[in-house]
């Protein structure tokens, strides 16, 4: 059997009881490594496991899937996926290999907390969020601005809407690569600060208000960590707002945003003032 | 310190292993237990953390938090919540409250698996969604009809919708209550089908061609336990389904369904050749 087990979204123990005991005793494990990654590294996961654990890397997941399922069909193999198994595509697209699988592979998913939901934390209601948007490192030729059109439509309703940011954790350095050299660049995460200042670029082209320098939003850094921050304010402020070590997300408030939810929001403002005075003015009913 | 943490969606062993330490040492456990149950009951809780359980129901909570928060800022308190602390707006609420107790109680969140991200199970991408919905129980003379507009604001951008389906577990006997007698009606669970069948009922009224009888839908019950159900169908063969025991949500499908969400999705058809069929006819891009 496959099991497809969360680890949640900070340490190593963060992972459910029963994923610990499946992970004990599988044959073989896995770590999807990079669609997310946790704050602690694989040689402490291997330890507290008791397990070797093999970093399975995009490569690996989609052109070398039958390594990963090799005597699946009779054995135990656990892959990992950080966070929530569904949060990303491998999941379904391993899956439906195990059922085309000759003979069938069952599989078996432990679902564990996903930032899709820990960004709760942040007090704005999960009722209340339309759909979840990625953001990609912007680079001098490329500035993909489609996101831009995911959150209008999330806003034209009045919702708020979850940026997920951009991770490179093995990217080719493209000028090795063209000497014939593959050498990986070191590992990059969008910061809060980045994110925000993308959707300003956007906003300055585009001009449709939805992501201007008076927006509110709320920036979060290492959830369901110990040391997880959490900092709202205007996209302006939080294009200057540091929030330390990786991983960060975003969430850019929508005009329906509820009184309760502004109560709780706004002790976490850079500056509260500022925050009750925007709130006041653009978004309270 | 206030610690709320998140136990998961199916039994005792979903909650994660730091959960699980803190549960251990606290001094008084409490398990929230009206927005949710877990698939065991308290008795099996208690055996496995060793620990007395008390459960909150909603008057407690809403009303003599004061008993829950008795010594939180020197001591460890735990409030167990089934899924993710955030699924409910309760852990705000409380948290809000510990910032505004005299002296202030420090709170720390362990997030844990919600239906929200575990619905992926179905091989709809978490992306695809839009705002979640409740679908609450009709009554005889109480038709809330609301849903349907939410639901509308999603097809019309194309997203799934994700309808979270009613519980009572602790409702007074209105009858009995009317004689001066506080009883309780045994706890109800709302199906996949009765939600089905509210969305047909509504649907003959307001005629907008949002939940009618051909569009497609996915039921999924006990989800994270290792007899979880997918069915998927259109709304009229849902609401014919059995899904067996709770918990059940629904899915219904937006336009915006993919083609490998299909692939995966038509795996768990009552009628394969008739979902297809109504797929290519409707959905298909």
């Amino acid at each position: 059997m496959l099991h497809i087990i969360g680890l949640g979204l900070a340490d190593e123990k963060d992972v459910s009881v029963k994923g610990l005991e499946v992970i004990r005793k599988a044959e073989r494990v896995y770590l999807e490594a990079y669609t997310a990654v946790l704050l602690v590294d694989q040689a402490q996961l291997e330890s507290y496991y008791g397990r070797p654990v093999i970093l399975a890397d995009r490569e690996m997941v989609e052109s070398k899937s039958d390594e990963i399922l090799a005597g699946a069909d009779e054995k135990d193999v656990a892959f990992l996926v950080v966070g929530d198994p569904f949060g990303a595509t491998t999941h379904t697209d391993l899956a439906l290999r195990c059922r085309q699988h000759e003979p069938p592979i069952p599989t078996r998913t432990l679902p564990n907390a996903s930032i899709l939901t820990a960004v709760g934390a942040t007090g704005l209601s999960l009722y209340n969020f339309g759909q979840t948007v990625s953001m990609v490192f912007f680079t001098e030729d490329w500035m993909p601005s489609s996101f831009y059109d995911r959150v209008a439509e999330n806003t034209g309703l009045g919702f708020h809407t979850l940026m997920l940011l951009d991770i490179k954790v093995k990217e080719p350095d493209l000028k090795a690569l063209a000497r014939g050299k593959i050498i990986y660049e070191p590992p990059r995460f969008m910061t809060v600060a980045q994110c925000a200042a993308q959707m300003l670029e956007v906003e300055e082209e585009r001009k449709q208000g939805i992501c201007s320098k008076e927006a509110l939003a709320v920036g979060v850094a290492r959830l369901g960590s110990d040391d997880q921050q959490i900092v709202a304010g205007t996209l302006e402020e939080l294009a200057g707002a540091d929030l330390g070590k990786p991983l960060h997300s975003l969430v850019l408030c929508g005009k329906k945003m509820h009184e309760l939810e502004w109560e709780y929001v706004r002790g976490f403002a850079m500056d509260q003032k500022k925050f009750d005075d925007v709130w006041k003015q653009n978004y309270k009913a």
